[in-house]
C-alpha cells in the first residue's frame, strides 16, 4: 500500500506511542521521525527500533524545510511510510505543509493521533479544563514579547487560565525556564503596572509532562520564582478563577499552600 | 507493590492505549475499567483482554458515585490496581475524587496519560492551537442553555476558535448530533439577534476523531446543518478569525469550499 502515515510519538520515551501507532510502524516499509519539535527527554532510538522492529530514518529541520521532505514523499511513492513526529503529529502546524504536498501529488495520508502536552498538562493540573482560555507560548528573552503578559491579563479578565508553552530549541538544547518565565513577565508587569502578574500570583510549574516523575508545583509567584523543577521540558500555567475542587486538586498534588483556600471564588 | 494506576485508553478501540499503558495493565494484579464517561465506538473489551492478558472489571457510574469506588480503592490496598479511563484519565475531572480519597486513605497512585478528544479535535481540523479560546459543551435540548452561544461569542470577539463538545449519554447511547447542536445555537440567535451564528457562519464538524474513517466537513452553518455525519461520537468548531494557512488545510482536508479564501483576515 503506497501511503504517508503520520504518527505521533506522544510524550516522553519510546512507550507514550500508542499500540496502533505501534502497529502502523511495524507494518511500514519505511520509517521516518523528526525529534526536532519537541524534546522527549527518556527517548531511545536504539530501544525504540527494537520495540517496533524497524530502522529510523532521523530526519533534519533542514530535510523538511530546505528540501521540503522529499525523501518521505519518495518513499511514500513506493510503499507504507510512516512519519514519527513527538507529541500529535498536528497539534503544531509544523508538518500540515508535507502532508498538503503528499495529498498534491496522489499521495494518500493517514493521522495516528499521539498524546499531546496540551491536554497532559491540564490533566495533571487538576484545573478544568472547559476554564482554559487562549494558550501563549513565552519566548527566549531575545525575542522578547509582551504578547504573554496580554494574553494573561485578558483570560483572566474573562475569569480563565492561560496555559503557557515554553520556548525550546530541542537541537540546541536550550529550555526556557519556568523561573526565566516567571521573570520575564514580571518585567513586562515592571513597565505596565497592570496588576496581572504581581508577588502574590498564583502559578502552577509543570516539568516533565508525561514522565513517571512529572514535578507539578503550585505557589505564588514570589515562591515558584525559586523552586527548581529539575530536568525540562516545562510549561507555567497562571490560574484564572480557582473552584474549590481545584484548589483542592493543587493542594493535593501540586504541592499548593493550604491558604489557596482563600482564593476559591 | 500496592499502588492505583490510573491510564488512559485514547480514543476509539482497544489499540488507542499507549505502550507503556499497556505495559502497567498487563503487570498489575487487579484491573478495571469505566466506559460511561467517552464512547469509544470500536472498542472490544474482548479483544483488549486478549491484548492485556488480563480480566478487566466493569465499572459502573453507580460504583464510583454511590459507593466512591470503594472496589477499586480495596484492590489497591493489597497489590497494583489499574484503572482504565477512555481518553485522558483527568481531562474530565470525573475521576479526581477518587484519587484524592485514595491518597487519603496512604494509597500511592500515577497517572499513565491518553490521547484526548481535546488534542485530536484540534489536529485533526488544521486550526491553530494557540487561536482557541474557552471550550464549551452543548447540551441536550431538555438542558437547553444560551451559555455555549455566549462563549462563541465571546471568543469571536476575540477573534479565537471555540470547540464545542456535545452531549452525550453513553450508556443510554444517546448523543447530540452536528445538525441537532446547530439547531439549538439558530435557536438562540432568533432570540438574542446578534449575528454571532448565521446562515453564512463557518463551522467544523468532526465525527469519530480517533478512528481510522473520522469524518471532517467544514463548511457555512446552512449546508452542514444538513450533513450526515454519520455514527458518534461528535464534535464542533466555530472558528473564529481564519489564517490563509488555516483555510488551505480546510480546503484539503475538511472539504471546505474554495470561496472560504474570502475570509481570510
Amino acid at each position: 500500500m503506497k501511503e504517508l502515515v503520520f504518527v505521533g510519538l506522544g510524550l516522553n520515551d519510546e512507550k507514550g506511542i500508542t499500540a496502533k501507532g505501534l502497529d502502523e510502524t511495524r507494518t511500514a516499509d519505511a520509517v521516518f521521525m523528526e525529534n526536532y519539535t519537541s524534546c522527549m527527554p527518556d527517548f531511545s532510538l536504539e530501544r525504540f527500533e527494537a520495540l517496533c522492529g524497524k530502522r529510523v530514518q532521523l530526519i533534519t529541520r533542514r530535510d523538511l524545510e530546505e528540501e521540503g521532505g522529499i525523501v518521505i514523499l519518495q518513499a511514500a511513492k513506493v510503499g507504507k511510510t510512516v512519519f514519527l513526529v513527538p507529541g500529535d503529529p498536528f497539534i503544531a502546524t509544523t508538518h500540515v505543509a508535507l502532508r498538503i504536498d503528499a495529498e498534491k501529488q496522489g499521495i494518500k495520508t493517514r493521522v495516528v493521533h499521539g498524546i499531546s502536552i496540551m491536554s497532559a498538562i491540564v490533566s495533571l493540573s487538576g484545573l478544568h479544563n472547559y476554564k482554559f482560555g487562549k494558550t501563549v507560548t513565552v519566548p527566549f528573552p531575545d525575542n522578547f514579547s509582551e504578547t504573554p503578559y496580554n494574553v494573561i491579563g485578558q483570560n483572566k479578565k474573562l475569569g480563565l487560565h492561560t496555559l503557557c508553552l515554553l520556548d525550546l530549541k530541542v537541537t540546541e538544547n536550550q529550555y526556557l525556564s519556568i523561573n526565566q518565565a516567571i521573570k520575564l513577565l514580571q518585567k513586562v508587569e515592571e513597565n505596565k503596572k497592570m496588576g496581572i502578574i504581581t508577588p502574590d500570583t498564583v502559578a502552577v510549574g509543570i516539568a516533565r509532562a508525561g514522565a513517571n516523575n512529572p514535578i507539578l508545583k503550585a505557589d505564588y509567584i514570589k515562591s515558584l520564582v525559586n523552586f527548581d523543577f529539575g530536568e525540562p521540558p516545562f510549561s507555567l500555567i497562571i490560574p484564572g478563577d480557582l473552584h474549590f475542587m481545584e484548589v483542592d486538586t493543587l493542594i493535593a498534588f501540586a504541592g499548593a499552600p493550604e491558604d489557596f483556600r482563600r482564593l476559591v471564588k
